[in-house]
């Protein structure tokens, strides 16, 4: 039987642990003085109850947690501090819809950043800021979840990039995982600093560069601004973060040894170079379309554009500068295209994520190589060793699966009344936790138009995308119930 | 090294067949009396021409054939044959542009059935019926290469339908090859005879029976009207057509079975069951769409339309009673997502295929049960056999190799300057086989309006997909052609 006594005292923990962060937002909101500070407190006091409680009923209970207690925190975990993260946007009245609200903060912790909002900028400083550092957390767990976790659980090929696991691991960090989750949120919180840093030197107010730099990290693309990025007519300032979102859709591992100036692991590293060249062709590509698509446009600006876009959507941020849509057919294509992409396993970015796609490649090439030799063994190699034939199976399921959620959820969306550009994009960018996606989700947009039926299945497509699907599919067999 | 002699020695055969059946077609014309009958047997004579000199030149040479003599010869023999096809269209000046009647011509013995003709009518019945047989013939080829050429070459897991190798087969039919291709042919004669015949009675004109029924029985969806099955006002005739899809996409030994009455072997067939499962269910949907979309039309007509555009699509013929462009978002995009199962393996229908659907389906939810119990092995079972892994990952190898062609493909079509609907749509029916699509290629468009480069890529995606794409894609790489 599924230990649900753990479930619920961990859960307790992470009530804890999101309300204190959430106390975090109060003295913003006091220090900018626009309101909200007491909603805030209010919020954080309840869920602290709320955990408070979870933790004295279960805290005498069995603390064994198992593979099936795993998923089951993971998944309700993610659940449960979205309720409760929405609270402050629901007891200060600025969403006053539970549904809206729900969407807003799973859209946060599952760092999508799809919003319902059309006027971010009514926001208060201490909502604002909320709203930022649920994205934030947001990225915190899932580092934690997708390099020491989920390895652990054996989701759709994670192993390859565990730690614990014989076999083409990536780079043993420490055998600890407490140890390992420490390293890196160390390296998460020095390279959102250097952000900061980097974004105030710009001349962006520093409340907009904490909040920025939160969500670059967190390759969620919460933004201050209505315009997003688009708002900053600044060069500089739009290429930093074409550089910070780059940076993490990295492997945070790898992130921890270039900080060691260990450079010559990360150069080795096969996905981190197919990560870079797929940026690289994607804006080669674009740059190329959009400068014979408008001439008149300076080809810096037009090159600015593409990498910002390409960046974006492929991390699976969302941030803009530039509303894609209006591009020729084959860039928008382009960029739907790599929105099923992702940034590398290990980092904050969800959707399919460069390794699995590398690994189709390859074991599409390969198996082209097999038919010519059909008694030879020709294992799909990555960083020089071989991958074992389960893992390349697991790999391919993810795969296969992730696109036939997507169909799935596209035509439920049409079903609702929607598009077909709509209905492809919403749950591309969703699915894949990006946020803008193509069609009446574009970057010019919202999702505040879908019914609160809409707004639910869209909030359950961001938690399976973001759990990596079978996280949360499990939950939903007889035999994971069963003894 | 490849033996090219043996390739060219029997393509040369190859010619002289379809040489015999190009004559066939002479009669006809001359019988009609609106010309084309001398451009006929002078293609006729060219046609065997080549194949006599090929013969004579090579007819000395080692004759055994290995796999890779197999690839090279499926392959050019498509190609072959194609060109050589297209030669009544060029020389009666009925399709002037070569390009054209390649595309055609290709697109016919692909049975894929997307036609550059604006205006069908207009042909003379001689060259009206070898457009016919050209799909006729495709068809046979088809079900030979997929029953007994392909398992031999294991190509994407087409072991599986295999009477040859040892595993879960379907039903032994024969053992040895010529034997099972005749009597694959003799059912495959006797079902086109019984639509025939029906078709008939229902009071189409003969030649316009025999045509239909030819491009029936291959999946093809050639007709001799430029509005397609729309053009016969009868119930009868369209249930009578939809029926001959739904055989067609049925595995054609299973059809052998069926006509000798052995009823039960046909009922425990998993994918027939999971086939006509998957008719019913899309039928439904979209029945319950199109009634809820125009409420004033009879339920039959509404059902009719429904089950017949889902045949049409799901078996990749392409016949049309209806421009399913004016459907409800919901009913397109179900018919888009169609466009990508296809029919039986071992039937004449194009795409996917039902079988591989199947196991990436079955293989997705085992991959559930696996996480909760990683140690057990969890095989995919077909009629209760337990399929080896290595099929699982060559089926899922397929699957996402499919999928990758068709994302490069709506690329490469984007990048000609064609919208986002007609970029999807045109390749998913090109390399499925189907012939109409969405968007500019919808079913009461057709493929003209593509440039020349157009057209001899789409017709490069309907040979890949016709030969289940590694049978052609082994052909680009360099290990192919080593020693």
């Amino acid at each position: 039987m599924v230990n649900l006594k753990v479930v619920a005292f961990i859960l307790g923990i992470l009530l804890v642990i999101t309300a204190a962060f959430m106390a975090l937002a109060a003295p913003v909101s006091f220090f900018y003085g626009d309101g909200d500070a007491t909603e805030l407190f209010l919020s954080a006091f309840l869920t602290a109850l709320s955990g408070f409680l979870l933790w004295a009923i279960f805290h005498n209970c069995n603390k064994s947690v198992g593979k099936r207690e795993g998923y089951l925190i993971v998944t309700l975990g993610w659940i449960v501090i979205s309720l409760f993260g929405s609270l402050p946007f629901t007891i200060s009245g600025a969403i006053p819809s539970f549904t809206d609200a729900f969407f807003e903060t799973i859209s946060g912790f599952t760092t999508t950043g799809a919003s319902i909002l059309h006027d971010v900028e009514s926001l208060s400083h201490g909502l604002l800021f909320w709203r930022s550092l649920i994205q934030w957390l947001g990225g915190m767990g899932i580092i934690v979840l997708s390099l020491v976790i989920l390895p652990i659980l054996g989701i759709g090929g994670m192993q390859l990039f565990s730690a614990e696991v014989p076999g083409p691991t990536p780079d043993k960090l420490h055998p600890r995982i407490k140890e390992t989750a420490k390293r890196l949120w160390g390296v998460y919180c020095i390279i959102t600093l250097a952000e900061v840093i980097l974004l105030w030197a710009g001349k962006m107010p520093l409340f907009d560069a904490v909040n920025h730099s939160f969500t670059t990290l967190a390759t969620g693309g919460y933004s201050t601004k209505q315009a997003s990025i688009a708002y900053y007519d600044s060069a500089y300032i739009q290429y930093v973060i074409s550089f910070f979102m780059i940076v993490a859709g990295i492997n945070f591992s790898l992130s921890y040894f270039a900080l060691r100036l260990k450079l010559n692991r990360i150069w080795r590293n096969e996905e981190f170079r197919a990560y870079l060249s797929f940026i690289a062709i994607f804006t080669l590509l674009i740059t190329l379309l959009v400068a014979w698509q408008l001439p008149s446009q300076s080809l810096e600006k037009t090159f600015r554009d593409a990498l910002f876009q390409v960046s974006s959507i492929m991390t699976t941020t969302g941030f803009a500068t530039f509303d894609y849509l209006l591009w020729t057919t084959p860039a928008v294509l382009l960029l739907l295209v790599l929105m099923f992409f992702g940034g590398s396993a290990g980092s904050t970015s969800g959707s399919i994520k460069i390794m699995r796609v590398m690994l189709v490649l390859k074991n599409g090439l390969l198996e082209l190589k097999r038919l010519i030799h059909p008694n030879a063994i020709v294992p799909v190699r990555i960083d020089r060793e071989g991958v074992k034939p389960e893992i390349i199976t697991n790999v391919l399921a993810f795969v296969t699966v992730y696109i036939l959620v997507w169909v799935v959820g596209v035509l439920v969306i049409s079903f609702m009344g929607h598009d077909i550009h709509t209905s492809l994009g919403a749950v591309a960018a969703t699915l894949g936790n990006i946020g803008p996606g193509i069609g009446k989700v574009g970057p010019m947009y919202n999702y505040g138009h879908f019914s609160d039926a809409g707004k639910w299945f869209l909030s359950f497509l961001m938690l399976i995308g973001r759990l990596e699907l079978f996280t949360v599919l499990v939950l939903f067999t007889p035999s994971f119930w069963k003894k």
